[in-house]
């Protein structure tokens, strides 16, 4: 199966940008509870196996997960700072927590718990996100055993894309791709060529 | 007045990242017309002479105008690559256009437009933004007096804060602040340190 264009050029934006740490950063949107917007960074976890669809970790602990229980859709907005290129896909977020009843679900939540390293997989048994600190608490010594499975607070997230707005600021070129979804055929693109 | 303390740790981190042309980059995020975020790169444009409220140019014919008059609401993600800081803000947006009809505003306007560069301002007479490309439109060399005022594409969006999250990386520290008004005192903000 050929690669589908937008993620031909997202593959090359990683590559090309790839000495950059933050190259693997990008911006999530949801829609909050109140109904107004939430953005935060988060960390490009790869694509699920053979899929176009974009795989991020979170704590479940955190308020985007009640969030995206109310209302699945999200866009992320991906700015490459060095080939100078914005990638903005929407879609919607599949929560894959350990209380999930697939087992393949499941399966690659654990695949995706060992993908990070020990040093990551050790913030999931930090205290509460976004809860107050205490000044007094002191920071507990973490050891965790590096054959431990997901940790409750450990969550996957799948964002299926929808539609993708990719625009490169040096070329000054703009294209967006929307799916088509037909009973006969498979998810297919639409690419057009948009005014910058 | 003293600087609110959100605001310094913002100053701070725009002097150090200042090196890097993408730090005055930051994504926004609304609501869609039809309920679903969307997430864009802008610019910041400064603050409004002495207050905290964040500037942003934009093209009045782009889709987040739309969506921003049917709800104003709006979150800020700024991430600093070199100090590893990010700071999200979210409050109201007001859109300040050719057709407002506060004086006082639209010297804001004009006072924004100047600070452009010719070419930043050339864009704005630029093609439909968004809209299909014809293949065969070429593209009109645009000549822009530098005297000439704000096209009327060209619109000034005016953030005003009223949620603060501050999240360091290198430090592990996170910080919220919150307005707090009353009807005896002007807008204050409360600061507290929670969980990263």
């Amino acid at each position: 199966m050929a690669t589908v264009a937008w993620k031909q050029l997202l593959l090359n934006a990683l590559e090309s940008n790839s000495h950059l740490k933050h190259s693997t950063f990008f911006q999530l949107a949801t829609v909050g509870t109140n109904g107004t917007p939430s953005n935060r960074t988060v960390v490009f976890r790869g694509f699920q196996d053979n899929t176009d669809n974009i795989q991020i970790n979170t704590d479940a602990r955190n308020r985007k997960i009640e969030e995206l229980k109310r209302w699945p859709s999200a866009e992320i907005c991906w700015y490459f700072t060095d080939s100078w290129e914005q990638f903005r896909i929407h879609g919607n977020i599949d929560i894959i927590d350990g209380a999930n009843p697939d087992p393949l679900k499941l399966q690659q939540r654990e695949k995706s718990w060992f993908a990070n390293s020990l040093r990551s997989r050790s913030q999931y048994l930090g205290p509460n996100p976004g809860l107050p600190r205490l000044i007094e608490q002191a920071q507990p010594e973490v050891s965790l055993d590096p054959s431990t499975g997901p940790v409750d607070a450990f969550c996957l997230l799948i964002l299926e894309p929808d539609q993708v707005d990719y625009l490169n600021l040096k070329s000054n070129q703009r294209l967006t791709f929307k799916t088509v979804v037909s009973a006969a055929t498979d998810k297919s693109w639409v690419m057009e060529r948009v005014n910058p």
